[in-house]
């Protein structure tokens, strides 16, 4: 194990009927109007909406809308939500939808707290050093953006996706709410499962060598409890306790316990991802599903005996041989991701060879800016995109 | 899952050498003089009260000394803290030890801020309202107090052992340094991890039913860390991996994250050892060793299928049939508490059948104060005292 700092703050209050509570848990902070930042029309349509600004409004506390986060959500929109939290001069932010809008919110966040360009802190060229108090709704668990400190943007024009990770972020309260997420569909529920997994195999797979069975323990817990609960969740997707359990385990899977004192690690897997998602505007988890498998293959030549703990671990496989086990394991990790409704290769998401050479550039920069590890050239980026063809 | 709501915002610095940076973690929260709890000379001997005040004193803080606390602390030392601090007008709080230690800090703490006896918090009589701040240097991994807003407390004359439950009493910060346990002997380490493993296992075992593979796979993971650590510091008691594995791993036992959303859950071994370590000043662990594996063992009558999944999970049995896996593994469960150590009967523990009587009538006293259950009759009491002679 290694040196660590934890700390985590935030107050999650989960339940099914919880969102009803939202002003409550808002009034106790003294917040008076917020900006209540959502996505599509989903939460009018499934009736969140209604029991949120109800509870909102019998807590005396105003609101200003600001919908039309998309996935992978854009920087202009972030500017427009800062703008008119200025004009409408709210005290508070409240996300009500899934990682992107929580993401945004956090962006909107340090915009309005901060002077000069908020992009600048996703560029890692200045820290922020205030935040405007944000509250989150939950509706679709997947990014754990509720319960930690992290925001990931996407720039219109560039196309870069980058992210911020900073204790300020940290929402005050997120309530989670298992019964708004029956209404997730199916593809979805799949994406969130694999982006979920991600979160956690990451760290599993990447930490350096040493003794740490908590916190392997931990990521296996987390990840089997996923899987098992996206399956009950297809077998029925009114199932509650699923439901229930598969949002509490995506929180639990990036609030960054499970990987507190396993010394450095890495986030290939996003590394490889952010391209796609940001490139091709297709799901984050969907893309995760492709370079998780992918990335893992490649990482079976470094490291067979992490990938084969993977295999042994959740995916059941009992060969004693380290690279069988993995080879295995990865194999049966993808057919699980395809079971549940996941593209697995790049051409299921519509991109081919031709542009390879374009992500294998980005994800080399994004390599760069997050530290990814100086092993993955443009050359490997390519190689791993291709096998993931 | 049930409904839950969770906030912990205990700062965690964990690391080797981390101790040095007590001064700095007090004076971040501007703390100018503290009082500073520890128990018997080992502080002294193994140097950590050198490293501890050099580093006040370079962070310019006072600090006055309150040294004497017991195992099973006691009442009348919390009195004397409360008088001292009081006297030397010292603003904040700081436990150097095991959780005895915190235990009475937090006492003190509450008895500080708050009019009127400490002990009514203790018999449910008030509910505090304040309490003063209060770090914490770990040095015995075990009780989970660390990282949790609980305490015990045993009073002098009335032998009653008693805890306050309540977030005030969140420690700021807790300094983690594996490096200072290595000196912990080995008896008392093994009594550490039957103590850490009974905060784990008895939400595991007395939790409502349902779907609830996180929690369940976060509370195997827990246990098992421990006992793999357990195995190698017996092994070798300068192992600082196995040790730093084992501090984490108790922190996380007991820090109420792994038992969120499993609904109601009770604590019968800890009602029935209150009364062993209360009467016979026996260490705390030691007493959960004798317990631990007799309440099991009553427990698998009633829920056979949770007792198996202990058994199969931690224990390697793989016997299907609940009632058969369940003997089998409280029989290994106990031989391992054994064989690190631990005494697993009360004769071990100098306690006859005669003591059995006044052992039932405290137990069945705590299980009415701690909602443990209707079922835990004196009857039932005695029942699971004698089988564990």
């Amino acid at each position: 194990m290694f040196e660590f700092t934890y700390q985590n703050p935030v107050k999650i209050c989960f339940g099914n009927g919880m969102i009803g509570k939202t002003g409550e848990e808002l009034a106790a902070f003294g917040v008076k109007k917020v900006l209540l930042v959502y996505g599509r029309n989903s939460i009018k349509l499934n009736g969140v909406f209604d029991i949120v600004t109800t509870s909102l409004k019998k807590s005396g506390i105003e609101f200003v809308e600001h919908g039309g986060v998309q996935s992978n959500p854009l920087l202009s929109h972030v500017y427009a939500g800062i703008e008119k939290a200025c004009a409408e001069k709210t005290d508070a932010l409240l996300a009500v939808g899934g990682g992107s809008v929580i993401d945004t919110v956090k962006a909107i966040s340090l915009g309005l707290a901060n002077d000069g360009d908020v992009w600048d802190f996703y560029c890692s060229k200045r820290i922020p050093e205030k935040a405007i108090p944000l509250f989150t709704v939950l509706t679709i668990p997947a990014a754990g953006s509720e319960m930690n400190g992290g925001t990931v943007i996407t720039h219109d024009e560039t196309r870069e996706k980058l992210a911020v990770v900073n204790p300020l972020l940290y929402p005050k309260v997120s309530i989670l709410d298992p019964a708004v997420t029956v209404s997730v569909p199916m593809d979805y529920t799949a994406y969130s499962a694999s982006d979920a997994i991600s979160h956690t195999i990451e760290s599993y797979l990447t930490r350096a060598d040493g003794f740490c069975p908590v916190q392997d323990g931990y990521a296996e817990g987390v990840v089997r409890a996923i899987m098992r609960s996206t399956e009950r969740i297809r077998a029925n997707p009114a199932d509650l306790e699923a439901r229930a359990s598969m949002m509490w385990a995506a929180t639990l899977a990036w609030n960054f316990l499970g990987s507190s004192g396993v010394g450095p690690w890495t986030t290939p897997a996003h590394t490889l991802e952010h391209p796609l998602s940001g490139r091709f505007n297709i799901a984050h988890g969907a893309g995760l599903a492709v370079t998780q498998p992918g990335w893992m293959a490649w990482e079976l030549k470094r490291r067979p005996e992490r990938v084969a703990a993977f295999a042994r671990a959740i995916m059941g496989v009992v060969e004693a041989d380290d690279a069988v086990a993995g080879v295995k394991g990865i194999e049966l990790f993808r057919a699980w991701l395809a079971g549940i409704g996941c593209p697995v290769t790049l051409k299921a998401c519509g991109i081919g060879e031709a542009d390879i050479p374009i992500l294998a550039a980005d994800a080399v920069h994004l390599a760069k800016l997050w530290g990814t590890g100086s092993e993955y050239t443009e050359d490997v980026m390519s190689a791993i995109y291709r096998a993931c063809i």
